[in-house]
């Protein structure tokens, strides 16, 4: 038997509670049942949002999401600034690119996070930047970009909206979406709310509200005027994706009960365990700085393969991390703390590690790791 | 959040594919449908008992069998021979007086098991004693009996019965049902079968079905001949509870994936490795011999009580261990490694108990005892 053990930075592990609330018999997502099934998950969802503003639900994966915030709010040969650090910097160029916008990249070294005096140059040299597009956790490398200082630079552009890619940093990082002036923020299901993937999240301001007055590129699908008056009735302009939904308000529930703040707290504390527990191995993290509370990069050691980690750790162990990407695929192997996410996950990816890089031949003593990240989560 | 980790001696955890296969659609259990679900379940378990015998299905707990055991095989002042040497062996005691039997003790000091020539001895001074009742992992201590050496003995006794309770030892431990002698063989669905608390299994010998033939004991619930009459048919005699029959189904498709030697390899390589972490930190084990490999009893470290571990591994950890039972209470605390159980989630038993009883001002050193675990659980 191989009990599997899932540590990916998305899709993550989804509570029994969830799964079976989602087993309940469906309901037609016209029909009264669904109204306040919706009303439930758009305030839940203002709530994880830190936000006043809408909070669409989207049928689709999160990168509908960030097609979205870019074909209703921007037109042909729109100058945007995308924040390109990672895979996922590199998506909103492409995306904004096949929509004719004039894109112009400030290109992160991978592992690094950006500088928001670099952003604020070239705002200021270039007034007619429509938008500023960036990952808050870019999931290839593990790196944190520090939104609410990116949020007060770009809040001073009154043309300027701000449109931040939260999938995989949504629940692990504290992010006001009002306080810190995010126009945009795209969030996934499969991340840290918990539940299957299938269903996106995007919130918008009254600032892009009002771009999208004059947007003209097309946007059948990811319509996010209809979507918004249909949210307004409770309702999404398409099918909604109702047993997901259901799923949501269950898993809203379970991160209300333990109030925002401790989940935040306990991101934070299950990553800084991960990073200190690989560290006291002798591994070195791929994040150079601002580490990301959502994943955690891992260089593989000299001479040992980042992909044959990853392999060891599901086909002999039964724990589903994950590689590198791109650029970065065979020199990290990648351990999530993200969504329903406790210590002892932490504890099994620390100790399948070591045991992975024993078995390969790296110089570790069994349980160095382990006794660190205990002594980080004793209660 | 507090994640919880389930490694109790029972209630064990279930697999999500057994889950998901208990939420399908209810069926009769007198339609044409149930027929094969049972005729399935029951060549499964005969599979998993080793045994060409009738296994009879029951809509109760484990004691549920042990009770149909007892009266529908003997009758008022039948003498039997129960060895009692935990809280179980006690229950078979206390079944038997409850029907008028004459019952004789072995008394077993807890922490040790009965040895064969003790019931030789026994058998032999008394040729009217009509059964002999045993526990094969006896849960209260963590002891394993030998059945085979038992079975040998009691085998040459024409007229007795041997009667193993092997409710927390099936799934475990290797047991021989028709080679080893065992008359009747008691299991539970909430246990090495990685099923939800409900049904019970008993097998019984073509020698125990003589003997109920002049068995008088009132016995309406557990009427075992008419239990037989309709397990032949694919039938139970009162309602089935097709749910967890349905759910068994799943579990014995996965036991019979792993292979019944692979299944005993690993509890045996689980139960080792959660005994040599515990020594490696200082703590005794319960038993002194035959350690099951169910469950194992450890010793609380002097002026710790064994409550307060479990107690805090549960509240300040989310993991559901056990504490002792009678005479045992607060000397002990138990760790099961039984049916969906992997080496994980005895790295997470290791942890947590390290964790907890540093906590408590016991010297550990954190990961100590893990690094153990890891190195006997190496791929």
């Amino acid at each position: 038997m191989l009990k599997r053990y899932l540590l990916a930075p998305g899709p993550t592990p989804v509570p029994s509670e969830v799964l079976l609330a989602m087993a309940a018999p469906i309901i037609h997502h016209r029909s009264p049942d669904f109204l306040p099934v919706l009303d439930s998950a758009k305030k839940g969802l203002q709530w994880l949002y830190q936000t006043k503003n809408d909070v669409l639900i989207l049928s689709s994966t999160g990168t509908g999401g960030m097609v979205g915030a870019v074909n209703n709010f921007f037109n042909k040969n729109d100058k945007v600034l995308v924040i390109n650090g990672g895979k996922f910097g590199e998506r909103w160029t492409k995306i904004c690119q096949s929509y004719g916008l004039d894109v112009e990249e400030i290109i992160v070294e991978w592992g690094y996070a950006v500088k928001p005096e670099e952003i604020e140059k070239r705002l200021k040299k270039n007034k007619d930047i429509k938008g500023v597009f960036v990952q808050a956790s870019e999931t290839s490398t593990g790196v944190y970009h520090n939104i609410q200082a990116l949020g007060s630079v770009v809040k001073k552009y009154k043309d300027t909206l701000f449109i931040v890619d939260a999938i995989s940093a949504l629940v692990a990082h504290d992010l006001r979406t009002d306080d810190w002036g995010i126009d945009i923020m795209v969030g996934g299901s499969q991340k840290g709310v918990m539940l299957p993937p299938g269903i996106a999240f995007v919130s918008v301001s009254e600032k892009a509200w009002l771009k999208a007055e004059t947007s003209k590129l097309p946007h059948f699908y990811f319509n996010f005027r209809k979507e918004r008056e249909n949210l307004a009735k409770n309702q999404t302009n398409f099918t909604s994706p109702v047993t997901l939904i259901i799923g949501l308000n269950e898993s809203l529930k379970m991160l209300q009960a333990e109030g925002l703040e401790n989940v935040f707290n306990r991101h934070e504390r299950l990553a800084n365990a991960t990073r200190k527990a690989v560290q006291a191995i002798g591994l070195e993290l791929y994040p150079k700085e601002s580490p990301s509370n959502s994943v955690t990069a891992i260089m593989a050691p000299p001479g040992i393969d980042g992909q044959a980690v990853y392999k060891n750790l599901r086909e002999k162990y039964g724990i589903t991390a994950a590689g590198g990407q791109d650029r970065a695929k065979g020199k990290v192997f990648r351990i999530a703390h993200l969504g329903y996410s406790e210590r002892f996950d932490i504890i099994t990816a620390v100790a399948g590690i070591e045991m992975v890089l024993k078995g390969m031949g790296y110089p570790v003593k069994l349980g160095t790791g382990v006794a660190v990240a205990q002594e980080l989560l004793m209660a």
